[in-house]
């Protein structure tokens, strides 16, 4: 616990009403979007990165842990706060720097909702590709700090390919600037892409400097659905090795279809197990072809219905039945387990059919959809924890899932990242001697580790050792 | 140096004809494509991951330092020895271990050459495209130690964007892998970008997995002529924000044309001071679309020529003429010291204009090409040594060009990294706070500093302190 006196120095720090100490208050600051959770000792909202440096050198003399948290919307409990510590909401720091058209580059403040930049870049006819799917709610500081994906990531890459350089509080408060507001830089360790992904365990995120690129002239959507998910598997290769470029290429199976058929702006019969959802971007004509060959090649797999979206709006409903699957699979039981591995290409018909096996091992229903262009897969394991063994099974469901990933070269979260949920896990991927350099490289950014401890690497290996 | 006796446990860790240790044969491993040159004590050619790892052990027994190199082809002192050490060279580890279509990913050895690796994956219809000016000679190892770039990075990106997994002998000795088989991965810190333009002083890469992507179908290669540099440069800023997605977008200013012009396979008058070399990627008709674009582009920014190649031959003529620009200015004057600031895209015409301004106060020709397309420009001094004063003259003209390039948001270095050359003035760059962090993650790697040192740190501040 932080004692009251250190409480009012961080509510000195920070001024009236940044604080919450209240229990009502600090409940609201106890989770994320896992089923983990942990009350704080306190919620700051710092103003900036002075304060920040302030707050970070109070943790270290006092010994207090510090969780950074932007909107809450993690899938590995990045943001849950350690016992007893302090979490950090950098909601205040929200504003959008700067948008540069000539230069193709924003700086903003971690704060920033997703969407609300991608919205801004797009009225100056600018993107910014990185779309996790819940870009209308999270913020830009966290997909940073999580590396966060989304369905594009196929053609246009993860945030690490968007952030150019980064305002970092240290956490032992000093300032640093990293990398540059150039396309290019090599000059030193790559600090940008160290800190990219590491959940909030190496510094505090002030600001942003994103690469934008010209908006593409136009996008097509289409939806495939397949009696089987072989079928759709193999369409997906050919897909990837024709060199068709798609923009995004998902996939979901039935179970996860059945919570979203009712959205969908088409008739989707009970025969279809499997459906692709693919985007292709590009000049109009391009486009037009590209998107014309895709549909060949999924009805030369036995695609039973093959349709383009005819406006724009109508591809906006199929990507919002996209969005909402992960919160919709709860219809079907009020507990899940969402995993998001990645394995190799050409596991993927594999990985689908050990799922099923899997599913039918646990006595539990697995759903699984995602992102087959890049082999991210987002399975769930859905159970109810009021139904004996239920929790247990899913729980066993998970490590045989990761066994399977493992065996097929793959990894154990392809964006979500690691946080409390893999910890546990994380030796089934990485080498002790890995580990070790990791934990050395934590305690050279954080000697007394008060930044996020307990994520990322397994309980009870917190402490590092020497070389 | 390394005493005789730790001569000889070398000699018998890689066994007989693997280590040099005569005068003659030092001097061959004494210099890469800097002017920088150090015979090193003993040069060995370990054959694997083990024998590295015992070669690196034994070095720190003895602290001796140890410098890995590939082909000794960068340009920045990366792969020059340390006084007194031992050189590592990876060309026995050449062997492409696997290419996979269906999972888009290469497996190879450092010492593969670029461009072997590049015609390999081409024969299966896959492309590989971080494209170095050296190609035909550098290593992979080396393209990852520095994060190469290369003309197709404005579409493409570096080394670093096609990286997805790598093995490493850490300086202790340890052998881990980073990374996966996958296109996206997020398990733990970022060891595989942290590592990648490291400069051989992290580790010792001794297996690299590339992301592959399908062989584009069309290529065209576009050549616009212009009688100034703004025009040019005014005509790059109109192709980048008008979407047309260049694949390489060179340009090379008169000086340089000049030791190029009798290579090229159309007649380029006096009246050209500018060139723009352009290739388009991408399906045939929308290829012919996006490159008529971009001739009237630039013609409409007063382009006396635009010429089209209209065989892959022709294009082959035009992209060498490219790639032997740096070796050519050595007609101007017998030295030159060439350096790869980026700056923003929007400051390229300010940089260029300054650039001429800087030649005339130091009265020495400047001469400057590359990648417009990124911001990424090789600016190369030229002098003669023999000439009192123009050595130093020539290092006032790189201090002014650093200078110029910091207050334009800019960073020294590009592509090629800091190595020996641009150490003295990492702290034009990068925080005291910056480096101190830098050093420490160094520490953490390497602890007794065996590990390529002398490089990208400034001399003198090679030590680290504790934070």
């Amino acid at each position: 616990m932080v004692p009251p006196d250190q409480i009012r120095q961080l509510q000195a720090l920070v001024g009236p009403g940044n604080l919450l100490s209240a229990q009502e208050d600090l409940w609201c600051y106890a989770f994320d979007a896992t089923d983990h959770i942990q009350a704080p000792a306190a919620v700051v909202f710092p103003g900036c990165a002075a304060e920040i440096s302030q707050i970070l050198r109070l943790a270290n003399r006092h010994g207090f842990p510090v969780t950074p948290r932007g909107a809450g919307t993690g899938r590995s409990g990045g943001a849950v706060p350690a016992p007893g510590g302090v979490v950090l909401v950098l909601t205040r720091l929200n504003r959008i720097l700067e948008i540069s058209p000539e230069d193709l580059v924003a700086v903003v403040e971690p704060g920033v909702i997703t969407g609300r930049l991608q919205a801004a870049v797009e009225e100056q006819g600018l993107y910014y590709p990185p779309d996790p799917s819940s870009a209308d709610f999270c913020t830009l500081g966290g997909n940073v700090a999580e590396c966060a994906g989304g369905a594009v990531a196929v053609q246009y890459g993860v945030t690490r390919d968007y952030v150019l350089g980064l305002q970092v509080v240290l956490p032992t408060g000093e300032i640093i600037e990293t990398g540059a507001r150039t396309m290019k830089g090599v000059v030193g360790y790559d600090l940008t892409r160290l800190i990219t992904g590491s959940e909030g365990t190496l510094g505090v995120i002030t600001r942003i400097i994103l690469r934008l690129t010209p908006r593409p002239p136009a996008r097509q959507t289409l939806a495939a659905g397949f009696p089987d998910l072989e079928m759709a598997a193999r369409a997906v290769s050919l897909i990837l090795r024709a060199g068709l470029v798609p923009t995004a290429l998902e996939f979901m199976d039935r179970t996860t279809l059945n919570c979203v058929r009712e959205m969908l702006p088409f008739r989707m019969t009970q025969e279809i197990a499997a459906l692709l959802l693919i985007a292709v971007d590009g000049h109009p004509h391009d486009v037009e072809e590209r998107a014309g060959a895709m549909e060949r090649f999924c009805r030369e797999q036995g695609a039973g219905m093959a349709i383009r979206a005819r406006t724009p709006a109508e591809a906006e409903v199929l990507w919002k039945a996209r969005r909402v699957m992960s919160p919709a699979l709860r219809q079907v039981k009020p507990q899940k387990i969402s995993e998001d591995v990645a394995v190799p290409l050409s596991a993927i018909p594999r990985l689908v059919a050990a799922l099923q096996e899997v599913s039918r091992r646990r006595g539990l229903p697995v759903a699984s959809y995602g992102h087959a262009g890049d082999g991210n897969i987002h399975v769930n394991v859905l159970y109810d924890q009021k139904i004996p063994g239920e929790k247990e099974a899913a729980h066993q469901a998970v490590e045989d899932i990761f066994s399977l990933v493992r065996q097929m070269d793959g990894t154990l979260s392809g964006e979500h990242g690691v946080g409390l949920t893999k910890a546990p896990y994380l030796e089934m991927e990485l080498s002790r001697e890995a580990i070790a350099l990791q934990q050395r490289l934590k305690r050279a950014f954080d000697p007394n580790n008060i930044m996020n401890p307990g994520k990322i690497f397994p309980p009870g290996r917190g402490r590092v050792t020497p070389p």
